[in-house]
């Protein structure tokens, strides 16, 4: 990879100290393959601690939230002003990266130190959150640090047993001090109104960046998504050799045709400018009775559509049925949808989005606007209401693994931005 | 299904005595589920006895083979003439139906009890060959009674172990009383210089006859085909939202873009009048790391094509190669090919296809040129130039299932023109 020169002169002390910092996280949580740092667990907690460590060294002051999340604060001149808030979350996926998540973390807390050291009294607060269980590794739900903040788990989410150890949700956030009584019952453990913005810098999942080249990127809005686990297509099995095309109801022909379609249709609506993205990352036949010389009588496969727009989701939803029903009749298959699952997706807030790209600007690094295809609590905190805004760093070989690579001055580029940002905003 | 009336009363007493047949048949070889009469066992060689007896009964001598078939004879009057075989084979697959093999040599039976029962005395002779191990369902072979007549079986065949018990192919030879020494030399048993003719009816596997309501077809030819066990579409992983359509290497997209380009060359092959069936009868994403939020990066499916034309096939193969390449290069994936299996065709002979056609016109039988998709020993015959043809008869379900569903009714039909063309050519 070429580390793209940005042309300012990196600040040697910082880059040293994110390096030590990302060290000792990693050493703390290295599982002999990659980082274990699961949500709700005591490698989690021991990171937040070498975080408030960190802040409480730089004359930060910390707390814990109603979450048991860390809070690390830079008091403004005027309390009583709604904050700005930063951050990202510090659990990772089983065997994941080191930095999905803490990179964020840390980002934040570089933002808070430079501005205390620098002197700098804004007008108003600035916090640090570093999140809690954001990955759905352990109980099959994302989002737990934020959702629980603003009183959006329920109490079936607090009974999902942890697919490490079978321990509970509750259970897990009880052992962190967590009044699981109040998340239960859905109470607002973070009021909204007080909080100005939410500023999120995370690494990039996908490889945009690395593509075009760029350290940084400004993220325009989190795609929803509409998922199908499994669909089948159903058609008649019959002898490969001795079925003339027009009396087969082949379901793997049903389904290329199906895919291809819609792969066209893609095509499409990317050229007329709308935001999508597709996949059907599992397919199989039965192995219980498929055969080479067997014309498939079903096949399954997962379908998910993703995109910023939830007009384009609902159109290109719209097309996947309809191109089922056209498939049906032309081939004499039938494809049999299981439950429909809809995430929603985010936008950024605009006003945030121009603030990040033209503090980019005004630094000299160049930025590209991009959605993130993946979810973020930056979704929870602007489906709360909060205007909120996230700032991807370039890295190689996505992430949920060992080999997530992000350059530390590819971060410090990023933290620039923020830093510019926050420091302007925080001052109005 | 509706039984097509073919205005021609039924001989009653033929349609029972068949019907007791295949009764006394399926009694000896009925598993619980369906017919096991596997290849050179037991269950197979009292099969033979059965049709010995009523050959017997007819007045018809018997006698086995040097591979252990069964021959029964209507002498000739000249016996240094050539003769005209007919018959098919009683083996089945594991839990099969009655019908799959046993219908061609209880009608060949018939015909030659007929020419008997009429006293005609034809200038050559005419044999019935009840013959063993068609189906590869034992020794993952196909033809074996076949191709041991000719020669055709390697040392290595030999070998082969049965999926039943382990016994090996020349064990299993043995225990029926062939000369396995014979066969391992390539010794060719029957001269097919002395064999006028095949003539070979059997059950049809796919469902034209029933789509065309129509009783009986006169077959073409056997189509040949071209396999590949286990094609691997190679592309990349990655997150399936964060990763857009410019920068995606999908193997599951590849792969329906190849199936659905595929099915159009194919659409544009069969108007141009080609005959060509395609078939991908197993797919699969990797179970172990799929996933629906992963963009697969590859994926496995078995492809095959079969035509009565070598040339057809040829042509299709290429279409196959150079749409594998553009895609390759369309989509930035690879198909990474395992070896390509090819197994050859048979045409049947066109003064034989003629002789059968006008048989059935004549007597008021509604029948229909069709291609067998499906391998037969007529196709071993034909390679090792005899004259061959076969006799399709109107089956519902398919075959290899014990829901094989021939009419009686339909079989006659078969029987009368197998009769009228054997009788007419067995004069000359």
């Amino acid at each position: 990879m070429t580390v793209h020169a940005i042309g300012k002169a990196v600040p040697l002390a910082e880059s040293e100290r994110l390096s030590a910092l990302f060290q000792k996280l990693r050493d703390a949580a290295f599982d002999g393959v990659g980082i274990s740092r699961l949500a709700y667990t005591a490698k989690e907690s021991e990171a937040l601690d070498m975080i408030e460590a960190e802040a409480l060294a730089a004359g930060l002051p910390t707390e814990r939230d109603a979450a048991a999340n860390l809070v690390v604060t830079l008091p403004g001149r005027d309390a009583s002003l709604p904050f700005i808030a930063c951050g990202s979350h510090i659990d990772s996926v089983v065997q994941g990266g080191n930095y999905d998540g803490a990179a964020g973390v840390v980002a934040g807390l570089s933002v808070l130190t430079r501005m205390k050291r620098d002197n700098v009294q804004p007008l108003r607060t600035v916090k640090l959150f570093a999140l809690r269980g954001e990955e759905s590794a352990r109980f099959s739900r994302p989002y737990l640090g934020s959702k629980c903040l603003f009183g959006k788990l329920t109490p079936t989410d607090l009974r999902t047993p942890g697919q490490d150890d079978g321990q509970t949700m509750a259970e897990a956030m009880r052992g962190v001090g967590i009044d699981v009584d109040r998340v239960s019952a859905g109470e607002v453990l973070l009021d909204p109104a007080t909080v100005a913005a939410w500023i999120e810098l995370h690494i990039e999942q996908g490889p945009v960046l690395i593509a075009r080249n760029l350290p940084v990127g400004v993220v325009t809005g989190i795609r929803g998504n509409i998922r199908h686990q499994a669909v089948r297509c159903e058609g008649e099995a019959g002898h490969s050799g001795a079925v003339p095309r027009w009396l087969r109801r082949d379901a793997v022909f049903g389904m290329c045709s199906l895919i291809s379609n819609l792969d066209e249709h893609w095509q499409r609506l990317l050229e007329r400018g709308h935001d999508l993205v597709m996949t059907s990352g599992i397919v199989s036949t039965d192995p219980k009775i498929n055969a080479i010389a067997r014309i498939p009588e079903s096949v399954r496969f997962a379908f998910e559509i993703r995109s910023q727009s939830a007009e384009t989701l609902a159109a290109a939803y719209s097309l996947f049925l309809s191109e089922c029903a056209a498939i049906s009749s032309e081939r004499g298959v039938r494809f049999h949808l299981d439950e429909k699952i809809t995430a929603d997706g985010a936008t950024m807030d605009a006003g945030w989005v121009d603030r990040l790209s033209m503090a980019a600007n005004a630094l000299g690094i160049p930025a590209e606007l991009i959605p993130s295809g993946a979810g973020h609590d930056a979704a929870v905190f602007a489906n709360a209401g909060i205007p909120s805004a996230m700032i991807f760093v370039r890295n190689q070989n996505g992430s949920h693994n060992p080999r997530e690579a992000m350059e530390i001055s590819d971060l410090v580029a990023g933290i620039d931005v923020m830093h510019a940002a926050i420091s302007q905003a925080a001052m109005q």
